[in-house]
């Protein structure tokens, strides 16, 4: 019998990144076409683009957008067009001119609560259809509660994390570990804790990488001690 | 395969430290709880708290310890009781009332030369032992013999040793690397000649340090040049 090494996918990523959310169908495109993709584990890690959020952002998302890059009004809009077309291009319908950001702390912790409970995947999608497709608010207890009970959370227990703070340990070593990873930019794509992939890269790229790093973890299996006295090498032949 | 990289690890510390024997207990706990235990190099470094110690120190070691800082009989022995509850929350029975401290700097050599047989840890601790547990007289020739061979060194080897000035040189190495590296005190933990670890630290703050530094030598490989275009950080999303 062969030892089975499952590989270890994990993706540092932000519940509000338009590029995280483009990243994760691409993601999924690769994981569909990957040989092995009965044997990964995939965990979703924390990384908040803006720790210092307020629960909920008010004001026009355009406005903002181009406040803080201190780009026109004009500008602003195509390049929310220019993220809208790439999100089109997996099938997504972002909307981002009624996205209502805000912290995203609370979705982390729910995030890491959805683990234990076997739905990490389905409400990470919840939250960022949520927030690109249809406008909920991301930092809010009861836009949470409600996007967790879709997915099939239980709500009391649900409502008991949101009104505690538990997993906010969870969400802190993820972005520890983050910081140790060099990770600076999200999404960011961890296999094995060996291999690392950058951006929303595109499908084939990612494939490629999921290819590179499970050779890289299943070598071939040697029968038999070997011979150094019948090989040759750089300095080389046995005689 | 995987390309392999033991983590080297040096502990400056002295035999008739007090806290270098906690250390070691601690730094011992810290590595059994380390994924990658098998594959660190420790080194033990020689660092002498006093080089100008006669070979052995006569007198009261509760009367010296309250001479040199000033203190009263009863503070020292204060002062003593503490260290020995800390010592047994390690397990190790210390009996500070009765050590018969001196000058290290043999003992020290002898370390060195436990190295080239491969027996150092065992020495080191041997050592420790004998003088905070057993009351042996750790500047004196005969003893260190003895507790040498205990731990299966050669006796002849270690008579030559210490009848000689073998392995002098490098415990002075040490010392002057010690200075170099702005160590003043000990127990001082190196790692990877990168990270540093002052004291005798709980045993989860070494292994914080120890998984920080393997991270460090240990970076993702990264697959694909990374795309900035796609990516969301602190300072925004590409756009």
């Amino acid at each position: 019998m062969r030892y089975i090494h499952a590989m270890d996918i994990e993706i540092w990523s932000d519940v509000v990144c338009p590029w995280c959310y483009i990243g994760k169908r691409r993601f999924e495109h690769a994981l569909a076409a990957f040989d092995h993709r009965g044997e990964v584990n995939v965990t979703w890690r924390s990384f908040q683009l803006d720790p210092s959020a307020p629960a909920t952002t008010e004001g026009d998302p355009v406005e903002r957008l181009a406040e803080k890059y201190g780009m026109s009004r004009a500008a602003a809009e195509a390049a929310q067009a220019r993220v809208t077309a790439n999100a089109a291009t997996e099938g997504l319908d972002f909307h981002l001119d009624r996205a209502r950001s805000g912290n995203t702390f609370d979705a982390h912790r729910l995030i890491h609560y959805a683990k234990s409970a076997g739905k990490q995947d389905a409400l990470k999608e919840r939250l960022m259809a949520g927030y690109f497709v249809e406008g909920a608010a991301i930092g809010e207890h009861d836009v949470l509660a409600r996007l967790a009970v879709e997915v099939g959370l239980d709500e009391a227990a649900v409502l008991e994390v949101l009104d505690s703070d538990a997993f906010a340990d969870d969400v802190r070593r993820d972005e520890l570990e983050a910081r140790q990873l060099g990770i600076t930019g999200v999404p960011f794509f961890v296999l094995d804790r060996a291999y690392g992939v950058s951006g929303a890269q595109p499908s084939e790229m990612i494939l490629g990488a999921l290819q590179q790093a499970w050779t890289a973890a299943h070598p071939l299996q040697m029968v038999g001690a070997g011979d150094t006295d019948t090989t040759c090498s750089d300095e080389g032949c046995a005689v």
